[in-house]
């Protein structure tokens, strides 16, 4: 685990270019921003090659689903692909709604990702495993998050990072678990885009990708743990706001001084 | 007026799917779930049956008007009515706007809403009642706000919810009227939107809606004013946040203390 | 500089139409609602005459840019010119992305702004000097400021706003200088496009928009600066909370006594 990434992250301030849910594109920007990166946004097609030619890596949310939009991503996709910039995919309720199942999928003959970043139920839908999802988020079924995980970096032959209450990261073979974390990120709508963006910023500063996955997991579930904790009985509204604030002024010691992985 | 229903809500953690304003969409998301709901969003009609299925109420707010969103909203309100989901309508500046006011009247031919939610200038367009609105906001007339919510719903057979210091919530007959609140609601931009889909959420686990939007009304208004009594001379920025955490929050018991209805 | 004008705004309450950045349309909506002003939004082209008519002021965030948008941004500012209501450009990211630079310099055969505001890379792209460009943010380079502003105000017939830790506001010939301000509005994303907007609600109370322009760009920059200095080691996320009260609670006294111009 390489939490000196994150300094590494600051100091080079990495150009991150973000297809983003609609939903938190803005919460997603700024918690780029306050970790050290910068985050660039498009929803034009005619500039998805420039956009990716000016960044270090790529973050495709796939919860913004017109078909203008998929056909922006697909694009974008396959430039990261030909640029060689590292391309993490957020497969948003693809576990709960089979469109975006059947969506997802065709992108994924289009483009090949270097991390996918979902919950149980996104992950398994897209390793066909089977599993109880509701809505967004995952279900509680009783499957074993480190094979569902396993099973769907083998078959799509990347990183995968299984994000809840533990997150599985994994490159089919190796598998590390993230320990920390606070329920209030399942409170907070942009959790999961801000944590995938994130993947896509360490991985523009360390080509291991998943050396890259496992240190944004653990920065991101670390500082938010840090910040549930300081204030007892903490709600949803100044959750979002101190998260913001941990992920700019937390540094590599604290982060390591709570570090919880295996 | 029925308060436990937020117990039920929260126990429930109904899913409701919005399709929103796109100017204050993350709140809406962060406030459904802070209260104890599950949001879902989407911009795509291809996936508008699916996601009307996995929802238990719909919230449409006529605020995202692009042709294509429209052609959205149609199918999503014909579906929830098809499927029998509680539909709730916020007519976002139809009062203001005779372009939205006549997009706002098609619509309605094509799907009934259980609910709809606005301010005086948006109930008085759609009651067709004589009103000055000035922008999204209410405008500052004379009519009785009590007949003209009184003649919007028996016009369009629905409950109403004819918003602002007082909330003025009927069936047509019956009239509740809430006086819980605070004015740092209107200098909050999401403040009318998030009630809409706080309405839709109460819809979704109590079946009588003249019940339920008055529960939600007088939730939503006394959980505000209880965080801006909270602390003196409270800001506009501030004041969202405590209202995302009060939401969250806030118990039956605090608002039953302080709740202002007849 | 006319610090009372925002006296006069708050107590004209002028609606300001924005054709906003989608990354940060919240925070620019709730921004001028903040200060005293009343947003508008709209995406659909077919209410553009509309938007405007109930406007005093109209503001284009160019980083909203799929055709679509480019086509309703040509008219609204088309529209805005025929009914004289004073126009403010955000050219978001011309200096960085060739694809915005050619739309931009396009649009502006089409209408004509009455003030652009942005950051030096920005302007000196709209000037067509050289300057290096990082992101959607400021380069580093060693030109002068104060010539790249003029230059783009000649040759574009407007008022510049050159922003950045000093913001440079010329007409062309006359300049002033703004020395208030944080480093904190650079880790906040909507800080460029929020200040935009701002500088359209004051060329709404203020018809000599270079008196205007400056105004709102030290308004902005003192509540920006008290707000950082009221909190050590102030968070981004804490900023961009406390930045929406003072847009509220700030006095012109209190501007007046830390303003810092020449």
């Amino acid at each position: 685990m390489k939490v000196d990434l994150l300094d590494t992250l600051r100091h080079q301030n990495p150009i991150v270019f973000n297809i983003s849910n609609f939903v938190t594109v803005q919460d997603v920007a700024n918690g780029l921003n306050a970790l050290g990166a910068s985050p660039i946004m498009s929803e034009e097609v005619a500039e998805a090659e420039e956009m990716v030619g000016l960044s270090s890596a790529v973050c495709l949310n796939l919860g913004a689903f017109t078909q203008t939009q998929v056909e922006q991503i697909r694009k974008v996709g396959e430039v990261a692909n030909q640029q060689h910039k590292p391309l993490v995919i957020d497969p948003v309720a693809v576990g709960a709604v089979a469109y975006r199942k059947m969506i997802a999928n065709n992108l994924l003959t289009h483009f090949h990702p270097d991390v996918i970043r979902g919950n149980a139920g996104e992950i398994a839908a897209l390793a066909d495993v089977d599993w109880q999802a509701k809505g967004i988020d995952a279900g509680e079924g009783t499957g074993d998050l480190v094979a569902i995980a396993q099973a769907c970096a083998q078959k799509l032959k990347c990183v995968v990072i299984l994000s809840g209450p533990t997150d599985v990261i994994t490159d089919g073979t190796r598998v590390v678990k993230v320990m920390n974390g606070t329920p209030l990120f399942q409170v907070h709508v942009g959790s999961g885009d801000m944590l995938s963006s994130i993947v896509a910023a360490f991985c523009a500063v360390e080509a291991d990708y998943f050396e890259a996955a496992q240190t944004a997991c653990l920065v991101f579930a670390a500082i938010g743990e840090r910040v549930a904790q300081a204030t007892p009985n903490l709600g949803a509204g100044s959750f979002s706001v101190q998260l913001m604030d941990g992920l700019q002024l937390t540094t590599t010691a604290q982060i390591n001084a709570i570090a919880a992985y295996q």
